[in-house]
């Protein structure tokens, strides 16, 4: 049976061995020799795919136009996932490259049927927490889908004429108007950058959870379709895993209860975290005999994913877990007091954020 | 069996009466009372259905804000057909009412499948027609969908999220991402002169040819979808009838040799008419008995919508044709002169605004 992945649904991702079979996503191991691969999502396969990733390294490595473009969608609140987005571009940028972040405030609108105001206001939220987070607003740009000009919104309009409805039914499943419209807006995210209006060709990397790879499926077509027409590139994109929410499902946005958002009172985010679901044994005796399993604990997901700065203090909390030297209850009361710094830090620049990041963007009109 | 009229097929309708009752289209009749109405093409029947026509015309009236809004598809060259929508603008213009025309270049490259560049300068070609036809620029403005800014593109966005494929399917038939987003492009085009942006509310009415109702039925359903999110209220509309085909088929510039084009050489125009269908008889003894019948003649048609200035002179024609007075042969020398006179006089202003029609619009940059 095929798989269609559903870049607005809510479901967690099991096996993602299987996307690389069934997507052609090839796997990120193919590129770890390059020098700019030094990023600890990297080394832990946290970013497990990519198409075209290798030629777009070349690209930066001998000093032609590059670019890193990726789109958040203003609804909810901003958690450990979506920062791996931030951090993903602040990665980026600390190599020197442009950075660009779409809001997606058409879609969070249309397909997600948020409150339009409520939606143009997160925009800037989720801005304040990327600038937080350490992306430097001198090298990148933000900017809201609605409050974009003609040039971009022409490219939605030429798209419409070059997929056929099947075809947008075999990437995304079920249709409506508004996801037809979300879809080529995508597109026009991710392709808009390359014309001239927008400074010329560029090799444009996007970085997103692999939930959103139908978007790169569906613009890597028309980017073919519409080569002659207006000399448009494929992007190339990586993918990383879908930090779990704290019950071993998805961690979204709107099951607020198990993720850990960005502006969580530390107290909270500590109680849930030592409340997530972990890899421990049924009793204490037991896993101090047989060790923990790591591949199931949540809390080992989130020293992975930002928790642990370096690889040996990562195999350290691997290592004391499987060992059965640690237990359950004082892992997680180390990985509380890491997130607790984490959040201190990153809430006072997000407050300080706050107050201006208006000066950062364009806010639409209504 | 129910019908759906589409605004993108090229057939001729039979019967408009059907029209009336199958889509709530009211006959033109019951606002005839209004000091207003004194064109052709109302008292003719040319236009003989509208919506909200009367409560736009009080607004008028009572000096309320008001404009006319209309589109054109920039395929094809201009003929009879098209010279009606210009008519219509012309008169309303001249009555006072700012008049808008929106060049559809998005529909006629995804939905039509133009070329990009011959859609644009198309474009070009049918407003220097606009004013080569009597629109006074000073009161007018033109626009291409494709160079519009973002408060009309982010309607198009909002739009999409209230309405159904289904419903879609239900007003035009077969669908397609090109003409989901011509559709919603349509309604923008016909809404966003009530936005702030666009100088604030205004009444807007849309003389079109019946084949683009479909088009104001999902405008008027956006429009009160909308009401309270954005303001927007409902636009009045009137209809007018195609002018046929030469061949009694529908005048289409897709079967340029049954139109009269508006560049037409006058001797090819002349001899384009003199072969048209006419209502005549099998002999010229038969038609001397029983006479002509003009309701089936295009020749008489092209005398109701252009060619036949008054009402006395229309009498003339259908009276002379009816009693067998005057043959098809005379007849048609009388419209061929006339028709000559008109295009002599159109063309030549028309080559006067062709030289320099760019600087009465924005031309979009690919």
């Amino acid at each position: 049976m095929s798989i269609v992945l559903d870049p607005w649904g809510h479901i967690a991702i099991e096996n993602y061995e299987r996307l690389l079979v069934e997507f052609g996503i090839r796997p990120i191991d193919e590129v770890l020799n390059s020098y700019i691969i030094n990023h600890k999502y990297f080394t832990r396969r946290v970013i497990f795919g990519h198409r075209d990733f290798n030629q777009w390294l070349n690209a930066y490595q001998s000093g032609g136009k590059v670019a890193v473009l990726t789109g958040l969608m203003p609804s909810g609140d901003p958690h450990l996932g979506t920062a791996m987005v931030y951090e993903e571009l602040r990665f980026f940028q600390e190599k020197g490259v442009f950075v660009k972040m779409a809001i997606a405030d058409a879609e969070a609108y249309a397909v997600r049927r948020e409150d339009r105001d409520s939606v143009v206001k997160k925009g800037l939220d989720f801005i304040a927490h990327a600038l937080a987070w350490g992306i430097n607003p001198d090298n990148a740009e933000f900017y809201y889908q609605t409050s974009m000009d003609s040039s971009y919104y022409r490219l939605i309009q030429l798209f419409s004429r070059k997929v056929s409805e099947a075809e947008m039914k075999a990437i995304y499943g079920d249709l409506s108007p508004a996801k037809i419209m979300a879809a080529l807006t995508q597109a026009a995210d991710i392709l808009h950058l390359q014309l001239d209006e927008y400074g010329g060709f560029k090799y444009v990397l996007v970085p997103v959870g692999v939930d959103q790879d139908p978007h790169l499926r569906l613009t890597r077509d028309l980017a073919d379709r519409f080569e002659n027409e207006l000399a448009l590139k494929r992007p190339a994109s990586i993918y990383h895993k879908l930090l779990r929410g704290l019950d071993g499902g998805k961690m979204s946005k709107s099951r607020p209860e198990y993720a850990i958002h960005l502006t969580d009172p530390p107290d909270l985010a500590e109680k849930k975290l030592m409340n997530a679901l972990t890899g421990g044994r049924a009793t204490a005796e037991e896993q101090r005999r047989l060790g923990g399993e790591p591949w199931k604990c949540i809390v080992f997901e989130l020293y992975t994913y930002h928790l642990a700065s370096d690889e040996n203090e990562l195999r350290e909390v691997y290592n004391d877990c499987v060992s059965g030297r640690v237990l359950c209850g004082q892992c997680k009361r180390r990985a509380a007091e890491k997130l607790r710094a984490l959040l201190v830090e990153h809430q006072k620049r997000y407050y300080d954020f706050r107050n201006n990041v208006e000066k950062y963007v364009e806010k639409p009109s209504f």
